[in-house]
């Protein structure tokens, strides 16, 4: 991979493959993942190679193949292949010789390139160019580009394209065989069906055709087969000539038409011709048009949300910028049924489910950047309210209980049960998070509130805002239990955030953001009551407002928090956490792929270790900052950071904001570093199941809330930016209330614009005002200028 | 395709496959798939590649996907593959260069043997050697043995492999994920279950290591993937030591079990334990040892059964030790429960369901050879009355309509509704078969007979055979049609063997074998009456045969069957052939692809050509030869020959056996040469969806009942045998009754022993007794000595 590709207006926004590597075809076709938030197309080669995972996807079309699996994200049929038989042999990368080669992301445009240079076993050479687009205009279209010109010999090439209906999610199938149709001879249409949910699929594709750039209509041989539908055609090139053929696929799904409101009777028929009359239309405009259309988007995109950063090492700013390209791909901006699954739709990998990821690690980039997007977002979990209340109930606990995975709304828990081997009893392992990883419950009110903090949305509060935060507290009051000889009510057999511990009792994190959600909840009540008597009397008529607060009250006050102990300032991470054997954590901390202690370690021996996967008291102490002082912050962080193997993509990105506030920079930025190559890096298989959609976030918090130091204390804006020695200048745009900030900072200085409402906020521990179109400078002691 | 390869004693046993081509996967996947009847297992690579199918079959274990489906044969998980990593780099023969290369079928002991001399892209050479069996002598199990050897360095080598449940039936999942389990570290077993038709299937996978011939034990990394479970070791070899892996895989279902009576609650865990004993025990075997039992059987079968040809051609001979191979490894010979697939074991195509191919083309191998296996063939048509039963009742028809395609016994018609695509008009053509092709309830009730004048196993007759032929007559008296204007029984609207034509009214295959059908009824049911009592009340009780006589003998009586005109001698093949626009068939009749015909014209179009895609009138004149003349037979031959593409596997043999009785003993030669070629041959992807059972016993039907000349005439044993010019001896056996015969024809003389019970038989014409023991030589004037 190659990062330093970009010259000039497109420096440090291509990412290159440079070399055909058909052992880590997976890295590419996820981190070169095309989309537009309705749409995820892998990045998958049009030839087919063994070992590939293509994989195209449509948000929110979970479907459950068999009563013993959970719900997934359904792989479509694929329109992405195209065989090219050259002289009768089939192309591909692997026989011959590849004498150039080169597949380049453009994250400005969303354009990938891949041209090579080919010989055939018999001598012919010939060149490729593909290209390929997902739409941001049109969320339905994709379109490729493919162009072949001979350069030695005359030769005759066969091209067989269309839809492959036989992909599965790894052998399992979710959609009926289907609809297959010839429009005019000169479209293709598939319809078909997810077997239990019953979403109907529409994929259309057509052809264009063209010689030397003068339009040709060659002869299509229409072949069905199982699952398939293909046109077959054949072209006989002169040395130089250039062969274009462009391959156009819109995709419609009854769900987005139900979301619009529209009511149909027969979907296959209707979808059927919507399709056709959409292909039409998009072959009438050519890749080019579709292309330029959809730049168009990104170029607004990139006005609006480039963080730029003058970095010794140019692949920061690369980084950051790779990050916010997935950010916009990941997420249907204004369907509120579906969250963001954790690794967007870019793969397989947890079945297309969303996690805390959303609320903790990607949320503050949408609460700063497209507040809309993460109203959006919280929606989807206001909608959930009836699985996790669902999930409440059966499990015998009142209010809402979040799944820790989810798919559709009325979905409960969705985590699957069965997971890995235990390398040392070789038995399958039983997944517990679904059952006791209980947080995330706490982390959603914590998300409104922050959401609440930043875009004071007083309208989601009230239609949703209010009854999620007392409907999860309702759920932690029954939750907690109480300890007799103690005196205290506790959080026992729980999972933390650090998931290399199980059934621990009073998780640090979970009981601190527990007592939160408890507190919040008090406050917001005798607020409702006060002065927000409809929302107080709709929701007091659900859940009995004045006996939740009485209970509340009572059961946050007895909850058991552990405090700093008196000579370490340490809080252990649970109960007995300190007794846990230390172990020698080098060889795990060095190696580039994760997880690699489960090679050695069963679960029950990895329980019995201080060590953790993933931040967890370090993150709580992050998230709540302002009840623990900045002394033990940093003992914390010290300590609990060598036990950390960071075998999760929401760590160190968490580090990396903690050393920032914690004045460790150097540190931070080594924390950045590795956040930043989750995806990017030189591990040339961890991204195999999709990119690390928290990742995304998490380089943004790395960046934004981090270096660029944003941080909210009792509803205001801080900012406290440090940079690290690499970097001589950070520029980032945030939106706060109805303030838009731009913010440049240097090494002695912070600049800050104001292109919305006023604002007061700190910068450099200086309060200030900035009004509209005002810009302030501040010194690093403290000096400002307008 | 090498065939010449054997010599000595593996002189003409041995097929080749020379060069590796990673564009004709299919063939050898085919034409080399390994079995037992019970397992049929495709000869994939161990190693993946685009464009290959795997396949592993279990006879019978039908499943549909959805109700838009029909049933079909699932594809099992698969255990054939290995990957093989060679210093960090996967192997496949793509990569690198491939210096030596062959892979051998053995259709004498039925190993699979590759050996290849490979060196990868950094200059290690490796010599592998791969075989495989699947076990003749114990159903459940199949084995591999692996040798890797380094040539000119050392090498760092990792090995993964176990049980892939990914596979599909090209896209369609019939299996749930299942449950995966470690047995004591070593063995790896999965139990799943087929999604409709709940079959629970068990794979148990077992490996065995050793290092130049020492048996090593290497630590195994346990690895649960979806619908996947493995294990890994790592090996460093020294130049020139050999690593051996042997995989042993056992493949146990419910449905084996209820066949034996046993009735299980917990299936599941009732086979994940029969399955590990079993792993257990096939790996204390070792593959050396199982492949010695398994080898022993097959020299039991080509004991019983090998047919000797002295031929010009030496690949004559080849060519039907390959069809007995594929005939001894396409059924279970004691399940009733299930027919021979189209394409047997050996792929998916045809879905597994049986056709008319067994009664018309296959049975009469068993017949003379298997009577067992046969009765277990017919069983299976006698269970599947139910399923004919209902057919007919939905078509609104009394008696038994057997399903076009079948599969579980109490389906009814399984014939998909929609095949392939309109060259003309694109869409989707509907498959009229199942609807109204429908000799093949005559050709049952002909297979019966034929079958009885063979075996005279007259208790088959009884519990099956009488009911079978009644209730096929009763269906046809109901069937056919009243014309008031001719005055006679027509049978329309309907499809013959020759399914170029479609709606076609009074297809004279059709009607004559109705015809036979009704009119044997008849006399069974006047023998019944006389003779059999207890036979006739109950089958009167079911279907008042005194009505039902009558009824038939009217029918009989009064159904067309189209006669030679007066002049040509010839029958029309149906209702207004001679009208149809003769086609200069030249192009198609050259080509070595089937069906070619199709890329030119639509169904339509086709339908309005003098064009035939089998033998229709051809076949019924061999079938019920006694009803014409031989000059009659002669002139419709060559006319028909004529028109016909030979575009369906069943045709050449017909045609080779025909030209044997007509005399013409070239042209025989050739239609043998063609029909010996359908799997074999040049064309590298017409076996692509598996080998063609039809043919298998077509190539058996020319050597014995082509040239061999056996014929039954009255119920008599006929040998007319004719050599081609290549041939100067042709040697076989057959059963007649009690006889058991073995027939050696040379060119001016045929001798004939008998090893079974007395028979009187008429060999060139000439009437002859010969007893146990004795052995008579006749000459081609009609001189015999004994």
């Amino acid at each position: 991979m190659r990062y330093d590709k970009g010259t000039k207006e497109l420096e440090n926004w291509l990412i290159e493959e440079e070399r055909f590597d058909a052992e880590s075809l997976g890295k590419c076709e996820a981190i070169f993942c095309q989309g537009n938030g309705y749409l995820g197309v892998r990045n998958a080669l049009n030839e087919r190679y063994v070992g590939e995972k293509r994989g195209t996807f449509v948000t929110g079309t979970f479907d459950r193949f068999h009563e013993s699996e959970v719900t997934e994200l359904p792989n479509f049929p694929d329109t992405t292949w195209i065989e090219i038989d050259i002289e009768g042999s089939r192309f591909s990368m692997l026989r011959g010789k590849v004498l150039e080669y080169s597949r380049i992301m453009n994250l400005k445009n969303g354009e990938m390139v891949r041209t090579t240079v080919w010989e055939d076993t018999a001598g012919h050479q010939v060149r490729f160019s593909f290209r390929r687009i997902v739409s941001m205009e049109d969320m339905n279209v994709m379109a490729e580009r493919v162009e072949i010109q001979p350069l030695n010999r005359d030769i005759e090439i066969r091209l067989t394209s269309g839809i492959d209906g036989t992909v599965t999610n790894t052998g399992t199938q979710h959609f009926t065989e289907g609809t297959r149709r010839f429009h005019s001879g000169r479209y293709l249409g598939m319809v078909c069906k997810t077997i239990q949910s019953g979403v109907t699929a529409a994929i259309h594709t057509g052809h264009i055709f063209s010689l030397n750039g003068d339009v040709r209509e060659p002869e299509l041989l229409p072949i069905i087969e199982r699952r398939a539908i293909k046109v077959r055609s054949e072209f006989q090139l002169k040395k130089n000539e250039v062969l274009t053929v462009e391959k156009m696929t819109v995709i419609h799904t009854s769900r987005d038409l139900e979301y619009e409101g529209i009511e149909i009777s027969d979907w296959e028929t209707f979808l059927m011709e919507k399709g056709r009359e959409h292909i039409e239309k998009a072959c009438a405009a050519g890749y080019d048009i579709l292309k330029i259309e959809s730049a168009k988007v990104w170029r607004e995109i990139w006005e609006q949300e480039d963080i730029r950063i003058r970095s010794e090492d140019p692949f920061d700013q690369l980084a950051i910028r790779f990050a916010i390209y997935h950010l916009n791909i990941m997420v249907k901006k204004d369907d509120s049924r579906v969250g963001i699954g954790a690794k967007a739709l870019s793969g397989e990998g947890y079945k297309g489910h969303s996690f805390w990821d959303t609320e903790i690690f990607i949320l503050p980039y949408y609460m700063m950047t497209q507040p809309e997007t993460a109203r959006t977002l919280l929606e989807y979990r206001y909608k959930n309210l009836y699985g996790a209340r669902k999930k409440a109930l059966e499990n015998g606990y009142e209010g809402a209980m979040y799944p820790w995975e989810s798919a559709w709304i009325d979905d409960g828990e969705t985590t699957p049960l069965w997971g890995a081997a235990d390398v040392v009893t070789g038995e399958t392992l039983k997944i517990l998070t679904g059952i006791i990883e209980q947080h995330i419950s706490a982390d959603i009110a914590f998300a409104i509130w922050s959401y609440y903090q930043v875009t004071a949305d007083e309208s989601f509060m009230e239609t949703c805002g209010y009854e999620m935060i007392f409907d999860t507290a309702r759920f932690w009051a029954d939750r907690v239990e109480w300890n007799d000889t103690e005196m205290r009510y506790e959080i026992n057999d729980v999972i933390g955030p650090d998931e290399y511990k199980e059934h621990v009792n009073n998780n640090a994190y979970t009981n601190y953001m527990v007592h939160f959600n408890m507190e919040l909840a008090c406050i917001l009540i005798q607020l409702c009551r006060r002065e927000k008597s409809d929302i107080y009397s709709r929701l007091n008529s659900q859940m009995d407002l004045s006996a939740l607060e009485e209970k509340l009250e009572e059961r946050r006050r007895l909850l058991y928090l552990p405090l700093p102990e008196k000579d370490s300032g340490l809080i252990p991470q649970f109960d007995g956490f300190w007794k846990l054997k230390k172990l020698d954590l080098a060889k795990y901390k060095s190696c580039s792929v994760v997880g690699t202690i489960y090679d050695d370690y069963n679960m029950e021996q990895i329980n019995s270790f201080q060590v953790i996967k993933q931040a967890d008291v370090v993150l709580l102490m992050q998230l709540l900052s302002d009840r623990f002082s900045e002394e033990i912050r940093r003992k914390n962080f010290i300590y609990y950071e060598e036990c950390t193997l960071h075998d999760s993509s929401l760590s160190k990105s968490a580090h990396c904001v903690s050393a920032c506030e914690l004045g460790f920079e150097e540190m931070a930025y080594q924390f950045f570093q590795g956040a930043s190559r989750i995806d990017l890096g030189p591990a040339m298989k961890s991204s195999d199941a999709g990119i690390h959609s928290a990742a995304m976030g998490g380089i943004w918090q790395c960046v934004v809330m981090g270096f660029g130091g944003v941080r909210i204390r009792d509803g205001e804006l801080v900012l406290n930016p440090i940079l690290p020695d690499a970097w001589d200048n950070l520029f980032y745009r945030i939106c706060f209330g109805k303030a838009k900030l731009e913010i440049s900072v240097e090494r002695e200085t912070v600049n800050v614009k104001n292109h919305g409402s006023a604002i007061i906020l700190q910068v450099m521990g200086r309060k200030l005002e900035i009004k509209c179109g005002d810009s302030v400078t501040v010194g690093r002691e403290g000096t400002a200028t307008a």
